[in-house]
């Protein structure tokens, strides 16, 4: 399959890379292409991330990663979001099925960053509005980028994966693309108004975070 | 020790005759004390409530369960809270220990409903800031009440609750609390502030309790 990855930042490339293991073709879309050789925030640059893909990685513009793409990943900062992919463009976007796993912090007003996401909206609820025919599937927001492609690296797997989107036949690709990662305990939440409910737990996931000390960990549902 | 206990519906009832089995002797503040006979809500009356304490139990208003706890339990109906507290009044809450597990769940727009809580403001925060003596501690409101006080009975007790409050004493005070109901995993989150991200979880908690229909469960921090 072919996957555009919007966003190159670190969750991007842990995605792109994965996928590329996997045995998909994988195109990152970012705002400067050319730049291949300098760090992206936290992670390395593009050109060491093409040389970790076996020649199954391309760099294109958002436009080009969201043609490029048969299902496309929203992996760009939550804040900037609806700006990327209204510089990818309504007509590759299409009706593609994208796993939407940005948030929102706003790191304006001090540490740690505030959630914008309330009982009232979620960014992937907005994704969809401004791009109706966009199949949204919210997922993998949750946890940090290792533990979204490798699950089985913390406690064996046994600990869950949430899913929030409108269509059924969306929701099914995404979860065939989670077990291949490793996933075992996928928890379809409902319709794409569930997201709210995965958005909103960053606060509470950046506490657990500053409490283990930067330590690989993910919520489990126990039933 | 004795425990009062603001608010007399399903949750109030549960830790009420929960810390009664433990030896405690404990009063339920209601707005109507002399209103035995009815249901509370989804709860029995206040009258079978006190038959099943063995002689523990009493009946008050806000202000003479306040006064007669030495530590509290905030049970009320998180959109009534402040309210009650009002009811209540500063000088029978004093300095003591309030464990406040209330949430905000505004139904008046249809199901599910929608949580008040946002990354700007938690109900157990404006509790503090309007009571600034009470030592507030924020915990148990991410669960049922039969997963509150008998943790064992779901997977064996391996899950989590988390406590948020400013004073190291008062969590100290709960957390041994929660040791007697049997809790083994309790997740210091932090300060006051770290209430927002546990209140944040109820769209999350209620979507999965949704999809589960109506079992027992629970979040844990699988690290």
């Amino acid at each position: 399959m072919k996957i555009g990855i919007l966003g190159s930042g670190v969750v991007g490339q842990v995605i792109g890379q994965k996928v590329a293991e996997l045995g998909h073709d994988v195109m990152i879309g970012t705002r400067d292409p050319a730049n291949l050789g300098e760090p992206r925030g936290w992670a390395p640059s593009l050109g060491a991330w093409l040389a970790d893909t076996n020649g199954r990685g391309r760099v294109g513009t958002f436009a080009q990663a969201a043609a490029y793409g048969e299902l496309l990943v929203n992996a760009t900062n939550g804040l900037a979001s609806l700006d990327a992919l209204r510089q990818a463009g309504a007509q590759p976007l299409g009706n593609k099925v994208m796993l939407d796993l940005a948030n929102e912090l706003d790191v304006s007003r001090g540490m740690p960053p505030r959630s914008l996401a309330t009982d009232d909206r979620s960014l992937a609820e907005e994704i969809q509005a401004a791009f109706p025919d966009v199949r949204v599937v919210k997922s993998l927001n949750t946890m940090n980028a290792n533990v979204m492609v490798d699950p089985r690296a913390l406690a064996g797997g046994d600990h869950t994966v949430f899913l929030s989107g409108n269509d059924a036949e969306a929701k099914a690709q995404v979860a065939e693309l989670l077990r291949a990662f490793g996933w075992t305990d996928i928890f379809d939440l409902g319709d794409l108004g569930s997201a709210r409910g995965v958005e909103m737990l960053l606060p509470l996931w950046l506490r657990v975070w500053g409490g283990l000390g930067n330590v690989p960990f993910n919520f489990k549902i126990v039933r």
